[in-house]
């Protein structure tokens, strides 16, 4: 057998363990043919003399080989290679012909316009400096301890449950914690039947525009306005009236004004640092709004994704916080919080209409990922999301105020803008300098920033941009600013 | 300030760190006016001698505070109470009425039956024996070495992109790896612009079903039929064929009647191990489903979410890997490999078709968790997973005799059952008791069997159910079927 010393070579270096190193290579050997069915092994002792290793290591790699069923072992035989080795090629159903590659468009019928198209999106180019939307800083993002706790979760028999099926709404241990959170930071008073844990607030609006509306409803929206969530109603097949916003907020005298013109099915609502503009919806016009709501029966899609991320004094409360009429549907999100691709949000609204969105959920997504949710509940529980948001609140607020200081200095009289009370990024209007030109040129620079051309409406060209600050740390900021200011002189 | 030695007090048993222990009663005695704002603290060596600790403990909790805003460092001053501190509690735009609860019901209009009502599910509990639909074991999932792989991959600089938005489809790493897989065990010739990543099997299935359907369009299913599936079209307002299922998979001779007369946009079928009688579609079955979705351009929507778990010789390829028009869309999971509730699939598709899907996800739920994604991928090109689905196979399909063993031994005259050809669960007719009464004394003696009625329709009452066998070990199942025979024994 000294086949086998030669066969099987470990490498001591290697990151891969030695009992898979000699599982690997066996069952290579074994598929390739190099060691036969019904070869018999040496004994555990031996073969471990053989590769200079451990006993227990051979023991190991040979308790794996038997659990997938490469070897066998015959009580007072010894080991041997399977005689019946399960075949690994899959049973093809006619010859198969290597040179055919699936078509590019689909040989059956339908409407490829009942789908609104997406501008697809691909991660961030690390090479460049980019004011992205208003996005949160990876690089201060509690992501690690989130997989830690995870994995700890994972390795304890009280939380096995959670590795199979069920909660389609989310854990409970979530939707309590989020309701201890949410009633301290947002004054909510509501019960874990109150909640759906959702895949970000982009799945809590898809859910509840999807039960709200029907082909042909209608539903106001703010304008200019958040483009996911026109594009997630016009998906729905609904009509979107377009409400002017101003530094207040939405105008409520001209949705009052609609309102008696049109049945409205549901309002949608930025209330803190609208999307794009960053204005928060005042008190007064909130009370109004749900004055509307109550009289009209339409549906507030409140959706508060900003919330945690407010700098120049207190949040508003929501409306949810005072909705006596079960007119709300609130909507939040973690992922701003943790980081944008750990997708959790969730949804506030009277019990028998969650019940009716669990179902939804259930059909689009079967539920969400447990010991995920699990663990995000302990980091809220434990204090470490809070002390997380305070973290971040102080070093966007600085950021923020950064950035305004760096675009006072050297774009004074070429930009306009308000400070935003939060959020991530601040509304930038370009007085002179057409934004689609300073958009090309500054990619050439190494510097990535939007045309604006996606806020413009028929009516208006706003020529404006969401420079978002929270990503780039003040050296960033300045080199981009600076690439801006060049490229601007020499227009 | 020998105050701050008092209220400070140190739990070296505590699992909390004691630099946190430090900053935690910090911020609650400030909270609660135990520490005035503009106090100065003393410095961090004093601090630490005054705590007994390590005087980096006490920087680091000091730089936490800092970061968080409740402390302030004035140069050559010292460290003190921040003056400033922002304000806790949320801004009230009226009176906080403690005893105000949200209203059970909506206080706007919508058409509850919009939504196909699914039935709730729970985790399962855990002090009774289970025989489920037919899922995997959580005890030999892989979640924990997913959890540790996600853990470091999001550690390193060069994944800190992924932790950002992006990649609607599901990571290029991932896709790739898929695709070698996918090639290898399935003979699908692919690239990554024919994948999307879902959150499992149903999510794909939704989607697909989304773009096919207009309320009104005709889809053919197999009868007894998968429910969740069922629920989607529904949902979606499609009308429901029922085709006949024999011992060969769905009876085509019946499919191809209907296709005459009748405009099908799709046909749902299951072609491994059918939900829920486990019968394999029989290749002589696919290829003429094949030639009548060319000849009719409707679509095969092949769910093959059990293709890994075949156990009685080699899998058939699916319709897929055959489909030279363009007219299947196929579906997977990696859920059933990983563990049930670690959401992941995939939808594989001609391109253009694909690029239409990436749409519909993005509204419906922006992107996967990309690192999570990345870390399966891993798992895949590393070979761990392969392993663990020898191993499971080669687990289940002992699992598999042995019930098929134990029902023969115990319900010889009492049950029928063909034993499947792959899968985790044995679709067993009772033929004498009746199924709703064994199911409820069965709960009285800790076994959760269901009652079959999901699966019976107006014109049949099969009075069967699926036993799942794969999350049982052999003590569990023979304890599980001896509750039965004793049940059925009495009746």
């Amino acid at each position: 057998m000294n086949l086998l010393k030669e066969l099987i070579v470990i490498n001591p270096r290697s990151d891969v363990a030695v009992y898979l190193q000699i599982e690997n290579a066996f069952i290579q050997h074994i598929r390739q043919g190099r060691l036969s069915k019904g070869l018999k092994l040496p004994g555990s002792r031996e073969m471990a003399g053989l590769l200079n290793v451990n006993r227990m290591t051979v023991v190991a790699a040979f308790n794996e080989l038997e659990a997938q069923g490469w070897i066998e072992l015959r009580s007072r035989q010894g080991t041997f290679i399977k005689s019946s080795l399960p075949l690994l090629a899959p049973k093809k159903i006619q010859k198969a012909n290597s040179s055919f590659k699936i078509p590019e468009k689909a040989g059956f019928a339908y409407d490829e316009k009942k789908i609104v198209p997406v501008y697809p999106s691909d991660f961030p180019p690390t090479d460049k400096l980019i004011f992205n939307d208003g996005f949160p800083d990876p690089r201060i993002s509690p992501a690690e301890q989130l997989m830690k706790t995870m994995r700890r979760l994972s390795r304890l028999p009280s939380q096995r449950k959670y590795l199979q099926y069920g909660g389609a709404q989310g854990t409970l241990f979530l939707r309590e914690t989020l309701c201890a959170f949410l009633n301290e930071t947002r004054g909510l008073l509501i019960t874990p039947e109150n909640i759906l844990i959702t895949r970000g607030a982009q799945m809590g609006l898809y859910i509840a525009a999807s039960i709200l509306l029907q082909p042909g409803d209608a539903v106001a929206v703010g304008t200019p306005g958040y483009d996911a969530a026109n594009i997630t109603f016009r998906q729905l097949g609904a009509r979107i009236h377009n409400i002017p916003m101003d530094d207040d907020g939405m105008d409520i005298n001209v949705l009052e004004a609609l309102c008696k013109k049109k049945k409205l099915k549901a309002v949608f609502v930025i209330p803190h640092h609208h999307n794009p503009t960053t204005v928060t919806l005042v008190p007064e016009r909130r009370i109004r709004l749900l004055e509307l709501a109550a009289r009209y029966r339409f549906a507030i899609i409140e959706d508060d994704y900003d919330y945690d991320f407010h700098y120049s004094s207190k949040p508003i409360m929501p409306m949810a916080s005072l909705d006596h009429n079960g007119n709300v549907i609130y909507i939040g999100t973690l992922s701003k919080t943790i980081t944008p691709s750990v997708r959790f949000g969730f949804m506030v609204a009277p019990a028998a209409f969650i019940r009716t969105a669990v179902s939804l959920r259930k059909s689009m997504d079967t539920q969400g990922d447990s010991i995920m949710e699990n663990a995000i509940g302990e980091l809220y529980k434990d204090g470490t999301m809070a002390r997380h948001i305070k973290k971040s609140v102080n070093l966007y607020r600085e950021r923020r105020d950064n950035l305004c200081t760096l675009l006072k200095t050297h774009l004074k009289d070429h930009v306009s803008f308000a400070v935003p009370d939060g959020g991530m990024s601040v509304w930038t209007k370009f007085l002179h300098a057409d934004l689609s030109i300073v958009s090309e040129q500054a990619f050439k620079k190494g510097l990535i920033i939007k045309n604006g051309r996606g806020y413009d409406t028929d009516k208006v060209k706003y020529n404006s941009v969401r420079l978002g600050f929270a990503s780039l740390n003040p050296a960033e900021q300045e080199k981009a600013v600076k690439i801006l200011k060049e490229i601007i002189s020499q227009l």
